[in-house]
């Protein structure tokens, strides 16, 4: 026996589809149609038929086990084994999170594969795993930011039973498990929520078309929807945290934001399961109302993601000034980032042309997600190069050290901790052969205006392109050197308390922009990094105890600390 | 000499047109051009042409004595004789405004005119008048809503000197001046903005179309644009507040809303000049951010409209139920209005199909601008009734007193307080004789869904249909009882501190949905007033003298007071 339930205000009619059986739903209250079924239950396959049309899946299904044009299946989440009943969360503040493609970071691409390399990220001493979206999308392959069955994990991936396995798994071995989501479009293949009701408005446009009803006649439900799928992986998946992709499209011009509404319901689970939980956002508005407390006039939100301590220190890394890179470079913006995780707080960005943000404030460090490396900065470049693809290992430990020494919440990138020489490509599956062709040619025409020819672009739809983007698990090996950096980072941070210390005030940064040497102090910890061609010795009164370094050149005498060119040192007092 | 100044990034030449002479402007810094010219200075006429094309208005013209296609003309703000010298501005808090439309106001329709009936405002009491938009829109009639130059005030109220003069008299007769000014869309006819520059994008949308361009590149000037009209209007016209039309439509993505900027510029043009100016937003979402103080996360408006308050009087007196007034009409809501100025705090609402608004929270009452009749709920109506039309005298005196002895800034529209018979329709005169017809035609369509005949919707372009809407000053003597009670109230008003006590706590509301009768309390002054039928006796312990009364028959006895049907009584301790 199986209540069937679903929101559909616009049609007339709903039928329910099962097994060859056309079942007419009972219209209820506000647009509800209802049914139960003497015979359905956990397994049952089954689509809504509006009006007479075509089967549809169900805008709330947990289950396409056929793609997103075929059936839904009933799942029973209560029937889960779940052994993580001693599992509380994990705080935000202090953690170290890891971004994982559930489709890549194995060979098999699948939940129960990335389980089977939990062995790894324990040794690596991470809190959490980041996946990127998992709900069903088109196709077998791609990064999830086209999802359209909100509540379905992926088919190709181990649907619902392989992501319950994965997070039981996880919290067995003590790390907890972070979901991107997005609630800011639906993907271009297989959204049959406008046939349901009024999913979207052309009351506010983003990127991809009409923004989704948060505010409109009857958006009530579109707002349950979305905060409904929320508290659903929270509640029935036990996921720790969410990534809410691309807030900025979010469009809610209510008195109470979508995001406010959902951070409040995320408490309230907390508060009713004893469990820790919270929302991250992605925004690069450098707004701190995604992040302040509701009483300060905020959404109440526990972190949002700040690219510009990327930019500013991939920039001056690198040398790259193109692109959004034309607004970062000097020493002196990324001091300025090192200090409050954005830099454009009210200043004139060259690249916006306009002025750009506010100040953080006394917003503490773990209010920030911040990355040397992440899906976007690596798999929206035409050729997905990584930051070793682009610098040596000397900057690349640079990179390691600045960020697992931040005030921050530091988030690796799958790999990134071994140099991975594995590109993150853009890839897509469409079925459909005209959209498949269409996302390819704008792969390419969106390179074109940078100067690479459409042959050096990989395409999306072709399997290769995929494939290469599978992390080769023989570097984990083969590049011992930088997993070590790593590890010893990740476990620095652990034991020194300074480290985890959200506060931002005590830290100072000094540098020399021609001589390329930048000192960053914080608490009783301090980088020291060579960015020139010489050797450089400073001063730095107090920090005696060298705790590591890059390379044996490194070394401390008394008041002075020396560092060779390419090499950086962190130190103790 | 005169140095003339624009901004035009868009074009690659800028011509200035004077007398004649096609004078090449020189290009400055980031799209400004410049050309000081020896024998120009005020009174002198000009236009910009760009890149060779016709003859286009400054943006920032002070003066259009032709209209919105004539050319500019310079105006020197400096030699204005102010004779105001002593005016320091009025606080918002306590005050009583009037809503007053310059070209209806007076036979005259002009600046002039209406200072000609100032010893009728002065005699009334209020303590400011609400000007609506003067700035230069196409034609000689209209609301004011479709201006296009926003620095001019309109040629046919008797632009700049007119405008002083009016301010300067006001000022003189201790009645400050506020004006209503539009900065979310510009007019249909005469906006050249978009040939000078980027001041709109399709980023967002607005019922007009493309929004100005708050927040995308280039949007810097933008601001300053709109900005610096504000601060044109309070310093070069010594206008004492502004009142920002339907704020929601300001769309701005900036970490810094343009509101937030614009309030604290006008806070430190108030601190220089030693002057109280303060902005007011219209706004219907019911959103406590726009006047919530920087420091709680708001923009730091000082107060914004609460039309909630007006629509749940204007139901409760009328029974009107259509169209927005289907959320309103029982005493319950008007009571929750009385006490929190908005009805709608997070609550279902049932034209809006959506829950709505979020409660005010401890405002205080000076935060929100009420009304029982404006331009808007009187003039967006088939036949422009006022609420004299719709009920009686006595209704009307309850609405007064319910206004007058409110926490809220109380608003009267010009001609209520003598219970104008006359309409205030919708009119215009746009020269473009399609886009006349469009608008004659747009408004019997609109009107035509709610079962009106065409011919029984005045045209808005007829002349008559304006003559019609002006004030007919001799039933400012005809009907000398209704402006008593008005006068007496406002009276009643500046000599009870307790009256204009912005503070909420006190309020108490009770009353009996099937008798009709309602009395609100707050502090030592009581209202009571008898919807129903028959004669109403209610005990007020401790409210024992009767203050005003519309009618003799209101009598108190003790404890009791006795109200016939349709009248109302304010009563003191």
């Amino acid at each position: 026996m199986h209540l069937f339930r679903v929101w559909a205000p616009g049609p007339e009619r709903v039928d329910l589809l099962i097994g060859g059986r056309v079942l007419p739903m009972v219209p209820g209250e506000a647009g509800w149609w209802e049914l139960e079924v003497e015979d359905a239950g956990p397994a049952t396959r089954y689509l809504f038929s509006l009006d007479g049309g075509p089967g549809r899946p169900d805008p709330r299904s947990a289950f396409q086990p056929e793609g997103i044009d075929g059936p839904s299946e009933v799942v029973d989440h209560a029937a889960f084994a779940w052994t993580d009943r001693a599992w509380r969360g994990i705080p935000l503040a202090g953690s170290v999170l890891y971004e994982l493609h559930v489709g890549t970071f194995s060979p098999e691409g699948t939940f129960a594969g990335a389980v089977g390399r939990l062995d790894h990220l324990v040794a690596l001493g991470i809190d959490a795993v980041e996946l990127l979206p998992v709900a069903e999308f088109s196709g077998d392959r791609g990064w999830g930011y086209d999802g359209v069955d909100l509540f379905a994990p992926h088919h190709a991936y181990g649907g619902p039973e392989g992501l319950k396995a994965l997070v039981d798994a996880f919290h067995a071995a003590g790390i907890a498990v972070v979901m991107d989501v997005v609630y800011n479009h639906l993907g271009p293949a297989g959204n049959y929520l406008p046939e349901y009701g009024p999913y979207f408005s052309p009351r506010h446009k983003t990127n991809w078309g009409d923004a989704l009803n948060f505010d409109g006649p009857d958006s009530g439900e579109v707002r349950r929807f979305v905060i409904d799928n929320a508290l659903c992986w929270l509640r029935d998946y036990h996921i720790d945290g969410l990534r809410l992709d691309a807030v900025h499209a979010i469009v809610d011009d209510s008195a109470v934001h979508l995001l406010e509404q959902m951070a409040a319901e995320v408490k309230a689970l907390c508060a009713s399961t004893g469990r820790t939980m919270f929302l991250i956002a992605e925004s690069d508005l450098n707004d701190p109302k995604f992040v302040r407390p509701v009483e300060a006039g905020g959404y109440g939100l526990d972190a949002s993601w700040a690219d510009e301590w990327h930019h500013a220190l991939h920039a001056a890394l690198t040398g790259e000034r193109t692109g959004y890179y034309e607004d970062f470079g000097p020493l002196s913006v990324l001091a300025k980032a090192l200090k409050q995780a954005w830099v454009y707080d009210g200043t004139w960005s060259q690249h916006r042309r306009r002025v750009h943000g506010r100040p953080p404030g006394d917003l503490p460090g773990d209010r920030f997600v911040v990355s040397t490396q992440n899906h976007d900065q690596v798999g929206n470049r035409a050729v997905g190069e990584r930051l070793g693809a682009l610098t040596n290992e000397g900057r690349l430990k640079m990179a390691a050290a600045l960020l697992l020494t931040s005030p921050f919440v530091p988030l690796l990138f799958q790999g990134e901790e071994w140099a991975a020489t594995t590109p993150f490509l853009y890839f897509t599956d469409h079925p459909d052969p005209e959209l498949g062709r269409a996302v390819s040619e704008g792969r390419r025409g969106e390179f074109a205006s940078f100067g690479w020819e459409p042959e050096q672009v990989p395409d999306p739809q072709e399997r290769a392109t995929f494939e290469a983007s599978k992390l080769d698990w023989r570097e984990a090996q083969d590049h011992a050197g930088m997993l070590d950096w790593y590890t010893r980072l990740i476990a620095l941070r652990r034991s020194q308390p300074s480290l985890t210390d959200p506060r931002r005030e005590s830290i100072r940064v000094s540098f020399d922009e021609e001589a390329g040497w930048l000192v960053y102090r914080r608490n009783d910890v301090a980088v020291v990094l060579n960015l020139g061609g010489g050797v450089v010795s400073v001063s730095l009164g107090g920090f005696e105890r060298l705790l590591l370094a890059s390379d044996s050149g490194v070394e401390v005498s008394g008041d002075l600390v020396s560092i060779p060119a390419g090499t950086v040192g962190v130190l103790g007092r």
